[in-house]
């Protein structure tokens, strides 16, 4: 059964799994997924077959959502699912990107799938989800004989090559319905929303090695001389990292990747109080937070990944882009997290639509209160970075404001602001974030009691937060410029004039 | 001897041969480097010898400047080379990523190669330059028995596959000088000037082959509908172009591809004018601007590819993360072209440092007057723009202004400001290329004599000019604040801190 450990705890073992290799990874995180649907809709003899080989290990899950005529409109699923005597499903249809889909690490594989039964109502109503073994279980709940599930490829990607992607082809496979019928998306969102934070988990941990990978070289490399003169003029050159602008990408991916760090810890703790407080308003809230925050993290730490990693390449220069040193691997490893559960243009709809203005801003103002209740805490010296963040925090809610205003006589004006909304919220809750840090640096510094205090650990924390606010945080302007200029400037190209 | 057209001819060729395989035109384009090196700074019968054979393609040619332990700095090259009772030279070393350093399409291969004479002065003045064919050159010109070059390995690369990168062993090899001894990093610099601005082209070029397949996919895919009602109801769902946020990204994609594409070609004249000009003023001020806008070019459309071809893949989401469709094979193609022939953060400190602190601003200055000529002649109706335009070109120089003071004291304020200040650099001159093109698009409207008129051309071109000055200009505003925030923020920090 588990030990029962927090959420919090297993999203720091999942960041270390991801930096070391993120592809690999998969095969427990899908697991891990399609356990918690079980666990929220199963029955009690789903739970004790599947879960009993599942939570050990023993068995791995699946997620069998794309079809290759579909993937982000998941209403025009064709997989069929037809009732038979045993009080099954016959499960028939060809799913793709299936992560962790065939491999013969385990006895079996426990496919979760979306299909139609008969006579379903059209579009995304009309979804049930099944559980699917690629081995029928016998009745002492082993793995006995082929269902027909097969593996029709292996996809050739771009990267996450450790993680077998499969074209699953299902061939009157025998399925058992999970959770109501027709209700199959529900049960799947179930899955999706702890999924999102795990492929927040994967940006992040992929910048973490990344950053190491990078900041070794910087420290090892000699090439050209400061221009303020030879730091070492013992060696034929100066180590890169004296360079101002070696270190300006060093910066930039330490700061992003400790910022969203602090962010992926306090989001995961909200999953804590959501499943596990006795306190129903505290629980209420926490979903509240939680749900305006999954988007942003999915979609904030996976565009920092994809800029961190290029970064990582670029501080090894030619050495960066050949195969050995590891580095390229990251950039291509973390490229599908900017895509795969719910692209960043469908979380940045999520977030805008959804999140912001279906429930009136309530979420967003909560989360705006409490980072103002953060910066309160900052101490007096950084008075003009809390102005700056204030102002940043005004302008958040405003635009919010406007874009529901516009979006009453064109729905599009949500659609044309939400990615660079989307951007800027990542922008302020990573930077709430180096505020958190920043004041509890500043006070260990001064009581100056900590063994941290000696080896630089709080300083080092409070330039990063002050080289966050300079070189990063700016970047909210453009994005501010992109949302207020509205949707005619995409809308009214003709298709033609593309 | 070649039909003599110009660069700005050519360039077009070489972008069409960039966006079909950009490995595979490196052969041509190394070849092209070599050439103009060897009319620069060779012997007639060095001409003679090898340009009819390279001219005519009969050859190929290479640069070989880096070794292991040195790219950038190519002061700690070790290359040796003897001079022999014959005249020549006996040259030794190894030489890494070379491009097109080895295959069979061409009979033979002419190196270039970088190499220390004995008793040579220390770091970048004692570099001289050698011819190192890979036959020796018989007695009728021909390719004739194998010299002492070999290909110890071709580079595992994260891109560009198509051409073959070499590990180059030069074991007592038979090569030439070229140019006068201790002078071949600026015979170098023949090559690499003009190298960048193919480095340029290659970025901009791969980035049009990724819009070409994210607005065909764009077009063909439906998913989903429109916010605003079905746009096409007798299909299951909408094409995608129809979501705002895909066309975000269509149109970041083209904005930034037809303008750099503009300053590409106006780039490229003025390398004809630097030429072929019998007006000695003309061709001292064009070469003024063209050694200012040639690290624009090559850091701004190679960081601009880098994004384009992300995009590329996002409009594809899944289907762009799979070999097959060819995508993200861009993405990786790209990838190189912010590093090689200089990485950009070289080719923005060359630009800061060099082309506007070193000159006084005297090229910065041209370029902004040339600029300011232009926005004159842009029509009344676009007087927003123009506005914002001026305003960021008083910006431009009072920054350059203010750096050149700081780094009075700091010389590393040069570094800390160098890359955004680039980034800036490189918005505003593509800023400038739509200004062009808007006003020559709103002169043809309004003559209303054109036949491109009929299918939008003209129309289409105002409005991606609209699209770029409202949603990706302002990117200038955070470029400058980080390039105003100084380089405290950056050499502040303890090594051991990051």
């Amino acid at each position: 059964g588990g030990q029962g450990l927090p959420y919090s705890l297993g999203i720091a073992i999942t960041e270390a799994i991801s930096s070391a290799n993120s592809g690999w990874g998969m095969y427990a995180g899908l697991t891990l997924g399609a356990i918690e649907a079980i666990e929220a809709h199963g029955t009690e003899q789903q739970k004790k077959t599947f879960l009993s080989k599942m939570i050990p290990g023993l068995w791995t899950g699946t997620m069998c959502l794309t079809e290759a005529h579909c993937g982000s409109d998941l209403g025009m699923i064709r997989t069929k699912a037809e009732p038979n005597d045993a009080g099954s499903y016959q499960i028939s249809g060809s799913k793709i990107f299936i992560s962790a889909g065939d491999h013969d690490l385990t006895d079996n594989i426990i496919h979760l799938v979306l299909a139609r039964l008969p006579g379903a109502p059209e579009g995304t109503r009309g979804i049930s989800l099944f559980i699917v073994p690629k081995f029928k279980i016998d009745e002492n709940g082993e793995a006995a004989e082929a269902n027909g599930v097969s593996c029709g490829s292996i996809e050739h990607k771009m990267g996450i090559n450790g993680s077998s992607t499969c074209v699953i082809n299902f061939d009157n496979a025998e399925g058992f319905l999970i959770g109501p019928e027709n209700r199959g998306l529900n049960c799947m969102f179930t899955m999706m929303n702890q999924a999102r934070l795990g492929t927040a988990t994967q940006g992040l941990a992929i910048g973490e090695a990344s950053y190491q990978g990078a900041l070794a070289y910087a420290k090892d490399r000699i090439q050209g001389r400061s221009l303020t003169g030879a730091k070492t003029p013992e060696k034929a050159a100066d180590a890169i990292i004296v360079h101002p602008d070696v270190r300006r990408m060093l910066l930039s991916m330490k700061a992003l990747t400790e910022g969203n760090r602090a962010l992926t810890y306090y989001t995961a703790t909200l999953v804590d109080i959501v499943h596990r407080s006795k306190d129903e308003t505290a629980r209420q809230q926490a979903e509240l937070e939680l749900s305006f925050l999954t988007p942003i993290c999915k979609a904030f730490f996976t565009e920092a990944g994809s800029e961190i990693t290029n970064l990582g390449v670029q501080v090894l220069g030619g050495h960066g882009y050949i195969k050995e040193w590891g580095m390229e691997q990251l950039i291509r490893d973390c490229r599908i997290t900017q895509i795969y559960e719910g692209t960043n243009g469908i979380q940045a709809l999520d977030l805008l639509a959804r999140k912001v203005l279906a429930n009136q801003g309530i979420s967003l103002n909560l989360v705006i209160d409490k980072i103002s209740g953060d910066l309160e805490k900052l101490p007096e010296e950084f008075e003009s970075k809390k102005i700056l963040l204030q102002s940043a925090l005004k302008d958040w809610g405003d635009m919010a404001l406007s874009i529901g205003k516009k979006s009453q006589t064109n729905l599009d004006e949500i659609g044309a602001a939400s990615f660079d909304f989307l951007m800027y919220s990542g922008y302020i809750c990573c930077a709430w974030q180096w505020v958190k840090i920043a004041t509890v640096a500043s006070e260990k510094l001064k009581a100056n009691d900590d063994a941290k205090n000696s080896d630089g650990f709080y300083q080092s924390k409070l330039q990063t937060f002050n080289f966050y606010f300079e070189r990063l945080l700016p970047r909210i302007q453009s994005h501010k410029s992109s949302v207020d200029s509205g949707a005619e400037n995409l809308m009214n190209m003709d298709e033609v004039f593309f």
